[in-house]
């Protein structure tokens, strides 16, 4: 298995409602930044991450789509998907790709164009990330499944409303740094408690919104980086995943994310990383409920401490383990094909030490957690700069 | 790059109009039947190529589905898109999984539930693999695009409706000694020239169905194949993937299919096979003209002369090149993200000599091509018997 760094990367330069830009005019935009950032001349095979582009947009086929609009064909172009963990799982997808010798130059690319249908739209397909028969189909939506996690974390652990709040107010203190941000604006425990209340005891501000936006890495053989290109190349040395039951009926516990806590033990082996070495992670923070419980599942707070560590400042920049520097999908937005994707940017540029406003000071490991569903798929990267 | 082994194979007992089965349980169907066949007693990780779940079943997120309705969380499972090429598709992604080393026994899997919308819906669900945009949106549907490149076809060449109907006379024949079949009834030239007319020149017996089903394939190292299972191993010997154009305005001539023989020229080379060395093939004649189209593409016959061969039954069993001897997309049926997935259990089979009255004799190399769209996408396997 060769060794993959990553060599590009590239995001639109703004996240947000695009209604001037297609779902491909955002992939294209992101991979011809991600293409640029590497100085490669030529791909040799591509991925796109996409949850839902059939509902959102009436396209599937998005692989040979979006090679054509990139102008690569005829290279291999494959979409994966793994509801919001797509991005994830596309990274996982091209690593494999070259660290089997398949390929040697590979772009992994994340997209969702989420605002050109209506807000029940957007609800009834990322509903289609639950189990269809069991729980969309009688009417459960997101906001009401990490609801009910929400209400079992609080009721075993006393995780409070105002730490749910905290890592709102946290994520957008960082996203106002972050020029790519939806959400670029600063927001307080009472903003978001006075917030109208989406499913209890989830506000509106604890909920990340819908976006448009896209995301692009390109990947080659660790040992041929710096002869490929002049950016600092940063090296996924550990990758993880993992499923769980869909549907929260079988699940025996609603308080942890065991699909996180296996991809991330997965990864921590194969990089040879313990949690207390990981310097700055990007964690899905779906809602303000799940990066809580993912920060636990990670082993980078105490289970059920992660309420309390965000309070006392321990996972925001500067603080023990900054979590989410770019803002989040919370306040940076939350295309769900592209997030997974624009983890691994983010955590790239802080170990390149190019984030600016944001940077995590001698950041030189991070981590990325991409999840599915209510964590019916959880895929963890880790990264240390070459 | 370590060489991989099909050392387990399944589909659904029969294909077609299965109203009494859901999209889990025609997976779960095919998996286990794979499974049982090869023998193990666990799998590492899982694939599921499917075009268009959102649409046709309200359900993304079948990579945790499909692990947790099979009981194998909590393993990584992803699944891959590729419209028609899904199938084609997951087999390469869970070929490199294998490769690279990240896994030893990896379940791929295909799926479409397709009859449970109206045939409307369905044709709307399968024009996302055209050009959304460009081609679906202006009201355009497969058949017509396949009528357009068959009527180039027949100016350019002298292709005549009775060579494009003993194509569908041969896999009619073919499919009728498959008990899996969804129509296993022979049928004359003239049944398909006096069968209502979809899109000129293309008459209904000329178009491949709308299926329910699933098939399943379980991938391992082939230096492990003969421990793990008890099963015949037939190793992967080649792979190739090519993109194109996804719309027809973007193409320089409709009587080809460049991305197959792109397709084809990389599995060749990684094979260290000619064309002249296959012994049996499964193609994706979605319509009769794509069978004679891909025939020419892959090399088996001359360009222009697909026609003619199939009318002389030089691809028929016993001829100098069996094509499709599981009956086809058109007699077997086609549920679009399973198509390419079946294809390998079909050649597997033929290599293993287990297919009965429709063997091909002694066949010991064998071949895969999968289509998506309109050829924007293909994806071409070599198989020999170990």
């Amino acid at each position: 298995m060769r060794d993959v760094a990553i060599i590009g990367v590239g995001m639109n330069k703004q996240w947000g409602e695009l209604w001037d830009k297609s779902l491909r005019d955002l992939f294209v935009e992101a991979a011809l930044s991600a293409i640029d950032n590497a100085g490669v001349d030529h791909i040799d095979s591509m991925y796109v991450g996409c949850m839902s582009s059939g509902l959102f947009c009436g396209q599937e086929h998005l692989g040979a789509l979006m090679a054509d609009y990139l102008g690569q064909c005829p290279i291999p172009a494959t979409r994966v998907e793994s509801a919001c963990a797509s991005g994830g799982a596309a990274v996982r997808a091209g690593l494999m790709e070259v660290a089997c010798g398949m390929s040697d130059i590979v772009l992994v690319g994340g997209v969702e164009k989420m605002t050109d249908v209506g807000g029940d739209e957007a609800t009834f397909a990322l509903a289609m990330a639950a189990d269809q028969e069991w729980e969309a189909f009688n009417g459960v939506t997101f906001p009401g499944l990490y609801a009910m996690m929400a209400v079992a974390h609080m009721h075993r652990y006393g995780t409070t409303v105002k730490q749910l709040a905290s890592v709102a107010v946290k994520n957008h203190a960082n996203g106002a740094k972050n020029p790519r941000s939806q959400f670029p604006m600063k927001i307080t425990v009472d903003t978001v408690l006075s917030s109208v209340m989406v499913a209890d005891p989830l506000h509106i501000l604890d909920c990340s919104p819908i976006t448009d936006g896209a995301a692009a890495l390109i990947l080659c053989p660790a040992d041929q980086a710096r002869k490929l290109s002049k950016a600092q190349p940063v090296k996924i040395i550990g990758s993880g995943q993992a499923s769980d039951s869909i549907a929260f009926h079988s699940r025996s516990d609603l308080t942890t994310i065991p699909s996180t806590a296996k991809a991330a033990a997965a990864a921590y082996k194969m990089a040879g990383k313990k949690p207390e070495e990981i310097q700055v992670c990007e964690v899905h923070d779906c809602f303000t409920i799940a990066e809580i419980m993912v920060t636990e599942a990670l082993g980078l707070v105490e289970k059920g401490k992660g309420g309390p560590a965000v309070e006392a400042g321990e996972t925001a920049i500067g603080g023990r383990t900054p979590v989410n520097p770019s803002g989040g999908l919370k306040a940076k937005g939350h295309p769900v094909g592209a997030t997974g994707v624009a983890q691994l940017v983010e955590v790239a540029e802080q170990l390149r030490g190019e984030s600016g406003d944001r940077q995590v000071q001698g950041a030189r490991v991070g981590l990325t957690q991409n999840m599915g569903g209510t964590g019916a798929s959880s895929i963890v990267h880790i990264l240390e700069v070459m």
